[in-house]
């Protein structure tokens, strides 16, 4: 027995983004009983020349969403980076995980060696799919998450390893 | 084609710990050039109920190491949670790939359907294998490296994503 390149993808990348939203419900939650202004955990940030907690959110939606297409050899769905409030923020997280739901097995599945190349910063880098995923998109998301994570726990929000890892 | 467990497990989890042995050796030397003791960054965290630095990657070693070793349907190596410099945890990011390392496809194909028992916390939780690996080894270790990143970032060590994701 083995796993499909789909198995390792989708599920788990649909997974940590029904997480991060279930984070960020948490972090709506805390501004309204702290009477925060919402905004102000959007754009906090853990450094000055990192990204705040709303792009990390973008990003992550990014990652996931292109980077399955990108493995199913179709284009993702462009996504406006307008969102200014927790709502738009999981709204587009659910955006996210609809079009991972409409990508299937069949599509993702024997990509393992499937040229990829994508722009990374100024540069383009080329992958075998399988690298791609396993070295590029799936700690990439992961990366996200935790620092959207971070922010808010570093910000007084109470969440647990449970809220990032989900329930089983 | 497919892939192994063993490749979506020792190969991944080496790489994320061989990129956070190169992120502690940026934080040294912040320390050094900056002088600040040492401990000072080790010590520090995101939020008081976090864990510090060095308890970050002592926990990124411990799953690493205990998960893979569960595949295998070993007992992973005991380690001493003992260190105070960012040379001995180096160190243990090292002996930890090192045991990595020693550990088969053999060993660890086949895992899928494993059923894997695990302390957390207070409770105890089982998994099949591939869940296990999926779902709470691989986004578990990257979360650790990520704060460990985060809490890095966070004092002022000018470290990037290409620091976290390693060379390609």
């Amino acid at each position: 027995m083995t796993l499909s390149m789909y198995q390792a993808s989708v599920p788990l990348l649909t997974r940590s983004l029904h997480n991060l939203v279930a984070i960020l419900e948490k972090g709506a939650a805390h501004a309204e009983a702290q009477n925060i202004d919402p905004i102000v955990l959007i754009n906090s940030r853990l450094y000055p020349n990192m990204f705040p907690l709303g792009r990390q959110v973008q990003i992550a939606s990014d990652i996931a969403r292109r980077g399955a297409a990108r493995l199913a050899g179709l284009e993702a769905p462009k996504l406006e980076d307008d969102e200014t409030t927790f709502a738009q923020l999981i709204d587009r997280l659910h955006k996210t995980t609809a079009y991972l739901e409409t990508l299937t097995p069949e599509q993702i599945d024997g990509s393992e060696k499937k040229s990829i190349t994508l722009p990374v910063g100024q540069d383009t880098m080329t992958f075998e799919g399988l690298s791609y995923l396993l070295y590029f998109m799936l700690p990439n998301v992961s990366f996200h998450v935790t620092t959207a994570y971070n922010i808010l726990r570093h910000s007084g929000v109470e969440l647990g390893k449970r809220d990032y890892l989900g329930q089983f």
